[in-house]
């Protein structure tokens, strides 16, 4: 780390433990300067830092202003318990509602989406990188990869891997289309109908749907907002009965945004290696962190391999490519079969483009921008949250991706307000979705991979004036 | 037609009736001149397109003279009626070994193949296409699909129905990755584990593969390898028991090459219909035949929603791209989900480049020159079997597509036979891979899609020897 960089870390965590309040001036350039010995245009490196992160603003000549509101003492949501009572019958149906148009709806604020802004995104870089990759080749890509998908890409990847403890090599990947695909294809290679998975809770829909259209029985673990699923009850649910796979998304989470720690990891995978039932990991976010260096996967502590590893770059380079891969373990011939029956092989061109882009397009550069402006989003969010939303609401702090899971009054019912949202322009993702259960009704996940703009910003007080307003009510 | 045409069709009749042998004279330009009143340079045109596809064969000073070997007196498969024996059981091996390498294998002469070879395909024009779209993108397509797929693409293949009997709208197709992943997208949404479908025999093997993954049941039904499935055995096995699905490669299909007539097709909709029985057809050979228009298929006769019309591009333009997809009738909104469940949306780039290449690419020229190509490679091929091969080999007629069905002396076992072919180089798909049942052991499976070279003719001259040899020695 550089020193201004170390500079920059410093105070954002005096900013960010509330050691000054937002409108608070931070010590003067000349000053820090003296204090640090410091040169003085390392000191004002460090304050572009925390400026881009949003965390302050200059004012001419009067100095650095701190914009970000500590939310330090915003309430966290910690531990999700499953409730007893099933039902969530009716959900299906809205979720085809709120998702039935994935692509761009002009007009309308979406905080559902699943993915960052296009403009988050290298687009002219893309476009570049697929004009050569079409003067590269002699054939046009027209021909059929090898099954387990471009050699080049599956380089570029194990490449990325490589300080792991236990890195993936070429060899132990297999490219797919997107990671809801690698999840896909692991279930049907490992499961079949009438199973019982282990999945957290809250958990993203889509997992909860794909198990249901397999046949599958779906075990919500408690779930602790910052740390993740609680392992003991994992362990005792492995000795109660059979389960065919352990689904977890180590790294930021969706929806709640967590984190499992190193340790953590270490043991699910202990636990895994011991019943000797597959871990199937979603890493899908891990690019995507906060802090000073990417977390490790649970797959990098898998010795024997128990862990399916599952990724893409949907999340950070081009959802629209559907690009992504599984690093299968001891799985990897069944995933391979499963990979031939349902699709042959991926497609030659994505496939080629992306594997370019990891090699030639500066990715990590771009990954460094796309993590400062989703971390700028987030303190905005944090901020205007605290401001505008009912007193009491609790919110995660994620640490990375670009979710954020927000509980609300327990009166407040966000299916029902759901379409009241929506005739403001309004679409955000309800609680009620993310769980087989009938709980999380006072919940809602909103992206904050938009752009950060006028409209975002005005349509977050919106929402959080309807829920104030819905509590004046009662 | 144009007269050059008709002229060229009537004297290729003639030939593939027999009234011509090998080696014969044609009656000279200028007696055809004559003969019919047409100029000179239109009977020059009709010999050039003769010439094309490997029927004559101009000799300086001396004339045109026959190089197609009516294959008139080759006897055809006939009926194939699946056997009692079950027993396949040791074919899923055999199959990850000729097809465990899909891409290209240099130094091998791959008969085993199940593409055109790329030679074959519209390089440099795709090359060209797919820098015109990112000319004509504004961010290089990063962003989803929506779930049904490319508008561009949906209306373009919509355009190639309009003159059927009921044609398909943009709203009734759904882009998938493959015909393949149609078919399994189709088999996933309408069947559960224990179900039973219907499927031709000789059936190709991936589909079985397939239905085996997905737990169910295959009922082969008795086929004609001229005529396709006999409709009356499909109506007796409807009334016996449940059916969740009928599988019909209605055109050229593969690996019997058979088309089926209007009114086969018409009929088998019509016991879909009275049955309620959803008909999943796979026509992604249709349009590589080889007489003077494209045959129908099942959907254009299907006015209650039962069939689920399925294709691609992948035989025609780029196998590499997975570009495929699926016009399901009433099961549209069944299609959907399981699409979103496991894909969420088709790779946003290639689909774009196909339905471009499809409205600027000469898409139809191109078409044009395909089926020239792989008609004069079926000419070869039925030449050289007909004089290396054992005497009394049967082998199909295909009038489209790109593989040739071949019928043995019982005594041959084409699975054992495969190393030894392998050790010449030469692959070939042993018939053994394409039924559940215990027979097809003196069958193979020839692609002619290959480049029609000297190395090619050579590996089956040798193939020819080989089973000649094999004979031999009994």
């Amino acid at each position: 780390m550089n020193l201004y960089e170390k500079l920059a870390e410093e105070l954002e965590n005096q900013i960010r433990n509330g050691a000054y309040q937002i409108g608070d001036k931070l010590p003067s350039v000349r000053s820090l300067h003296q204090q640090t010995g410091l040169s003085i245009s390392t000191v004002l490196q460090s304050m572009y830092v925390l400026e881009a992160k949003g965390l302050i603003e200059a004012q001419p000549k009067r100095g650095y202003f701190i914009t970000y509101h500590s939310p330090k003492n915003q309430p966290r949501p910690g531990i999700y318990q499953p409730t007893e009572k099933a039902g969530r019958r009716d959900m299906e149906d809205f979720i085809q509602k709120v998702y039935g148009q994935i692509s761009a709806e002009p007009g309308l604020v979406n905080f559902a989406i699943g993915v960052p802004s296009a403009k988050m995104l290298p687009v002219a870089r893309l476009k570049k990188i697929v004009r050569e990759t079409m003067l590269d080749t002699s054939d046009a890509l027209v021909s059929y990869e090898p099954i387990v998908g471009n050699l080049k890409l599956r380089r570029q990847i194990a490449k990325r891997t490589s300080l792991w403890e236990h890195g993936v090599s070429p060899d132990d990947l297999i490219t797919t289309s997107g990671c809801m695909n690698s999840l896909a294809t692991a279930l049907m290679a490992l499961t079949k109908k009438g199973d019982s998975i282990i999945t957290e809770t809250p958990v993203y829909f889509g997992t909860l749907q794909l198990a249901r259209s397999l046949g599958l029985k779906v075990i919500e673990m408690p779930t602790h907002s910052e740390h993740g699923m609680d392992l003991e009850e994992i362990k005792k649910m492995l000795k109660q009965q059979q389960i065919a796979a352990i689904i977890v998304v180590s790294n930021f989470s969706n929806p709640l945004g967590y984190s499992m720690s190193s340790q953590s990891k270490r043991t699910l995978v202990r636990i895994c290696t011991n019943h000797q039932v597959p871990l199937i990991e979603e890493d899908l976010y891990g690019d995507v962190y906060f802090g000073s260096e990417r977390p490790l996967s649970c797959k990098s502590f898998d010795k024997e391999g128990m862990v399916l590893w599952c990724s893409s770059v949907s999340k950070t380079l081009a959802p629209g490519y559907r690009v992504g891969w599984i690093s299968p373990g001891k799985y990897k011939d069944k995933i391979i079969k499963t990979k031939l029956y349902h699709n042959v092989s991926s497609p030659s061109l994505t496939h080629e483009v992306v594997a370019h882009f990891l090699d030639k397009g500066r990715y990590d550069k771009h990954l460094r921008q796309l993590r400062i402006t989703l971390q700028h989003n987030l303190h905005k969010y944090l901020q205007l949250i605290q401001e505008y939303f009912p007193i009491h609401t609790k919110v995660t702090f994620p640490k990375g991706g670009f979710q954020l899971w927000v509980e609300l009054d327990p009166r407040i019912d966000t299916t029902l307000l759901y379409e009241a949202a929506l005739r403001m322009g309004i679409k955000y993702a309800p609680g009620r979705m993310f769980t087989l259960r009938d709980q999380y009704k006072n919940c809602l996940r909103l992206s904050f991979g938009l752009d950060w703009d006028e409209n975002t910003a005005n349509a977050l007080t919106k929402l959080g004036l309807l829920f104030q307003h819905q509590l004046v009510h009662y």
